[in-house]
């Protein structure tokens, strides 16, 4: 597959940017990948590193995306920006997958505006991978819709079955609905109409989730809102770091403490690799005609890589083609 | 002050919360604990303990609502519970506050319908303490009202407010709308109506709050709808004991672990401390006329006697008159 990597999305472009996509060609032979960006900038990194010939090109952008620019005005004013350019090369044919670590509200608003929203899909997902004590769960929505009907939340449900089927390979993905209590009765406005919804579809569905339980690997796919899914991610990730911040103070408060962390210190390395969305690899935004994948902001080269391995994946697998069949039965089926 | 104690609520009850009231008495002059619930259940309990003469008393209930029940059906079926006679205590002026660690459903539906909303509030909010690196916030709603209005959730910044600076001393309490965003463009439909009414009033706001930021100490209060406050609280529940169940798995896994472990178990021991809600001692429900604390389902008797302090805490700095008093005055203010 041909993957379109923005060279210059993310707190530490382009270095990590190159360097993961390098390392990606390095070790996978099934994927090239398109470099777009500042083309002598990019040249500069990859001057001096090895890699297969055909399996990395460079197409120029003229223009960046800051961070902090608003999506609206940096998407109908950057129209040489290295998004618009990579997420271009998708909808010509010309590649199969786009990922960026930029602006995650422009490389949305472009993938929509450039791609489309596949037919039947009324509001897209972001799609983001957490951590279990066993494994991994998927959530969404985590910030594409903010503004929630319950139709969003069912579409969101079955997209994130295909995903979890197709992606993660397990046989019969079991839906969670994210929720204040595990009755139908309970939940706000919109969960309780959503609850009804996603019973009547042909999902393994759980029913409604707490909080405290997305974390034990109850449930594959934990379905809510934009809004509640970004702050649910958001305070998963503050937490998870002011837990390590938190016992590092014990830590230090403990004269036997010190020696007892450098014991630790391995095993805080793994607990760490399980729980840092680098080892995650992106976040897809499903629901749209193409494969676009948004990665943190803070990327490392090894995070670039993984998004790069789960864009390869999403296109291969055919990810948004399946969802768009499925979304197309399911009213079909509901129409009938 | 004289704090009613639901003798029957809770995982553990009676026992633990028999323990808590005995403990509490024990180290403050300044609380009487009357204990409701199964008279005879209470007595065998008390056997054998000391406490000061007319410092613990005892108030029959004849009936207990289960955890499972619903809350309508037992608030109007149930008249003779120990949750309903305990807060009658308070209707009656014969007790200054209620807590109980039984079904919160029931003890606010209860509290509501005896005591009554403070005027001006439109609606309820629990108001639960959580641990930052550096202290605590104050998060509301934590689950009274799921469907919220943009007044409601200006109220809760008000009433929020006002327990940071009677019940935590802290002065000039910072205030945060959870949002997904910093900028005040960022939101769904409710924060950014939210945002506009909480900036016009006159509290210490600093405006949108990322979940990612909650725990780092920015804000001293959290506002937020009862269905999303809910859902936070329970994933930071889930996935503080997640990530010490993971560090467990890891530290399992090195063979130097499990001496690093044993030394740090104090420093482990500390830092469970410093998350651990029998810490916090329970949630007010704030609006009402009157103070009425709810307790973790889970209690133990260390969360009861906090929750008891809380409650006299609570009572002696007449925190829901003054919270009364700031609406009202609040809404002049708008009128004029």
């Amino acid at each position: 597959m041909r993957v379109v990597l923005d060279a210059m999305g993310g707190d530490h472009a382009p270095a990590v940017n190159i360097e993961g996509a390098v390392e990606t060609v390095g070790e996978s032979d099934d994927i090239e990948v398109i470099l777009v960006g500042n083309e002598s900038a990019i040249r500069k990194e990859l001057k001096g590193r090895k890699f297969r010939s055909g399996s990395i090109t460079v197409v120029h952008a003229s223009q960046v995306v800051e961070m902090h620019e608003s999506p609206t005005v940096a998407i109908r004013k950057k129209r040489d920006s290295s998004i618009r350019v990579g997420i271009g090369l998708v909808k010509a044919g010309k590649a199969d997958a786009f990922v960026s670590a930029g602006h995650s509200g422009v490389v949305m608003g472009t993938s929509l505006l450039l791609l489309g929203m596949s037919e039947g899909v009324d509001r897209p997902a972001i799609a983001t991978l957490m951590p279990t004590i066993r494994d991994t769960f998927i959530l969404l929505d985590a910030g594409a819709t903010v503004d929630c009907k319950p139709e969003n939340l069912q579409q969101f449900a079955l997209m994130g079955s295909i995903y979890c089927k197709l992606i993660l390979d397990r046989t019969k993905p079991k839906v969670g609905l994210l929720s204040i209590g595990e009755e139908d009765t309970k939940g706000n406005e919109l969960t309780k109409e959503a609850f009804k919804l996603i019973r009547q579809s042909r999902l393994n569905f759980i029913g409604n989730i707490e909080g405290k339980d997305i974390f034990t690997g109850r449930a594959d796919v934990v379905v809510c809102d934009g809004f509640i899914g970004n702050i649910a991610l958001k305070i998963s990730e503050g937490l998870a770091e002011a837990i390590l911040k938190m016992l590092k103070q014990e830590i230090a408060n403990v004269v036997a403490g010190r020696l007892g962390y450098l014991l630790l210190k391995p095993a805080i390395k793994n607990f760490k690799k399980r729980t840092d969305y680098d080892e995650f690899g992106g976040a897809p935004l499903l629901g749209i005609n193409g494969t676009s994948i948004i990665s943190h902001g803070r990327s490392s080269s090894k995070a670039i890589k993984n998004a790069l391995r789960v864009a390869n994946d999403f296109a291969r697998k055919k990810v948004y083609e399946a969802i768009s069949a499925a979304i197309q039965a399911d009213l079909h089926a509901r129409e009938a």
